[in-house]
């Protein structure tokens, strides 16, 4: 798919390093479930039924304003390959990308506005960008909801708000999150106390791929637990006060990383440079970790010459379907480890 | 002490990575245990039988063609670091350097040739050469021994031969070694049954420095057990056809790691390489397995303009005595991790 090549050969914008708090907010994302009227939601909806939302969305597409530089896509109609490659770039979800029947996905190509068809509500609308910018993000998912809206006869009730398949979501439907990263809390061994207050404060914390996905190279998802009852302002406004609180703790834990334990943080740093740059197999699992460990030293300027764009750049394109899409053909476990030090090796070298 | 520090800034003969299969094998030595008729042995001397034979062997010394290039150091009169910098270089034993009441110690600047004087025996005459060159050792010992039998009344019956603190040596006196690099077996986990048919054919295995060490770095020290009732020549043919046996065991495990486990192979020795370039804190246990792994890829090609000289110096001066030497004070353990991956990657940015 001619669109999907054009991607593999850029870089999300939220994945730039850019924006408010990026040495540790990665990125800010809001997302909205909604449903229409009178039809049954995904889980219980006919393939009639889904058909006609997913051609209605098509129809939006190709006619609202807000979405004019968007690209349709009809998830049946895409390989396995791209399926996969779109959940590595974070567009879809891993649901969205293994069960296809009558899915569809709207995105454009910055890849700061996608729109899931048929996942576990009719819309899933996601707008995301680098650093801590959930009000411009809220800004853009919000134009593009009103416009939706007066095309499209979304499931609300006055009382309880918009209706969702898992009650959980209904009321406002939004779900803010922010990607954090934070290597000095997880050394330090303290990011069970602030994941635990965090929790407390009726917020949810995730792992690099949503819902169930472990917690990575040390990213964290924040997200609010709650969106019925509670308006939009509210939401934002907790959850921007919780994501300073986290960036404080790991801030302070950074800091004494730099003064009492400075030569051991160096030497993690510098090895998995080393690692990096040498390694001729190198898993994901891995990759994850050193890169996780290298994009501390690029914040603390331990490593100078290397961007934090291109750190960010690599925990996608290091992924399984974005190394079989580069090299063009399916990969064994062994040939990927292989690509990915390849790939590693000759872009950390072009950096340095 | 003068002659110490100049030793610091030289290579011994025996790690020059010269000399018939100097591939595996590292080094050749032979050892006579010798004393003098009628002079309690050291572990039975009193304080004058010692202070006696010390003096012998410093007039020898002074005297004999065969010492005339070699040194003369009592061990009471050099420091505790001197002392544990000479065991580092193989020059003295382990428990030569730590008990020094009345022991000496003759060495030669290339450190072919060095005679411990009473240590478990009066005289303990050692001769060493890189590669297997155990007859051109022996040639070399065999003239110091004949020359020193002439000045010094050595404890000899005509049925037992030479007598010696431990029976284990009596006869000839000679324990002949080779030290083997043997990371393909290690790898390929075949080396437990070569050792043991190593043992079923009477030769004893040791580690880096001796009786009761650990085999570090994938190092292996081979040598006969038995020293009564068989010639010198016997010994040593003996000691040739099992090391040629370990070498052919060694290639063939070689061979398959290259052509079965290529990228496995060479992404372990890369990884050492990056290790080793990058670290800022590296421990002695972790130091001598990334050289040896290091010494393996310089062998097989795999790196190219690393010279072995270079790997098997490096594993010498990492040592605790020679950093602190180089470094010219104490370290604590931290400051010795600190300035040995300094000193590696220095070294081995040179020699790339």
């Amino acid at each position: 798919m001619e669109i999907l090549d054009e991607l593999l050969n850029s870089t999300g914008e939220w994945l730039k390093g850019r924006g408010e708090m990026s040495d540790i907010v990665i990125s800010s994302r809001v997302r909205l479930a909604r449903n229409l009227q009178q039809t049954p939601f995904p889980s219980r909806a006919t393939l009639e039924d889904r058909e006609m939302v997913l051609e209605l969305l098509h129809k939006a597409q190709a006619t609202q304003g807000s979405l004019s530089e968007t690209i349709f896509l009809d998830m049946e109609k895409i390989t396995a390959l791209d399926r996969q490659f779109l959940m590595e770039r974070h567009l879809v979800s891993q649901e969205h990308s293994v069960f296809v029947k009558k899915k569809g996905l709207i995105f454009n190509r910055e890849e700061t506005l996608s729109i899931m068809i048929n996942e576990e509500d009719h819309l899933r609308i996601q707008a995301i960008r680098s650093g801590f910018t959930i009000f411009e993000v809220w800004d853009v998912i919000n134009k593009v909801d009103d416009e939706l809206s007066r095309m499209i006869p979304y499931a609300f009730m006055p009382d309880i708000g918009y209706l969702t398949s898992c009650p959980t979501n209904a009321g406002t439907g939004i779900r803010a999150s922010c990607m954090l990263h934070l290597p000095a809390l997880v050394m330090t061994k303290r990011i069970n106390k602030v994941l635990e207050l965090v929790a407390k404060l009726a917020f949810a914390t995730r792992g690099l791929f949503g819902e169930g996905t472990q917690a990575l190279g040390n990213f964290f998802q924040i997200s609010n637990q709650v969106s019925l009852g509670v308006s939009e302002t509210e939401i934002f406004n907790n959850l921007a006060g919780v994501i300073k609180q986290i960036r404080e703790q790991e801030l302070q834990a950074r800091e004494l990383l730099m003064t009492k334990y400075k030569m051991s943080l160096e030497d993690s740093v510098y090895r998995a440079v080393g690692l990096l740059t040498h390694a001729r197999l190198m898993a994901s699992t891995e990759t994850l970790h050193h890169l996780s460990v290298l994009r501390l030293g690029v914040d603390l300027g331990i490593i100078t010459g290397i961007k934090t764009e291109l750190v960010n750049n690599l925990f996608i394109i290091t992924q399984p379907a974005h190394l079989q899409k580069i090299k063009g053909k399916r990969l064994t476990e062994e040939e990927r480890d292989y690509n990915r030090a390849s790939i590693l090796r000759e872009k950390l070298k072009e950096g340095q």
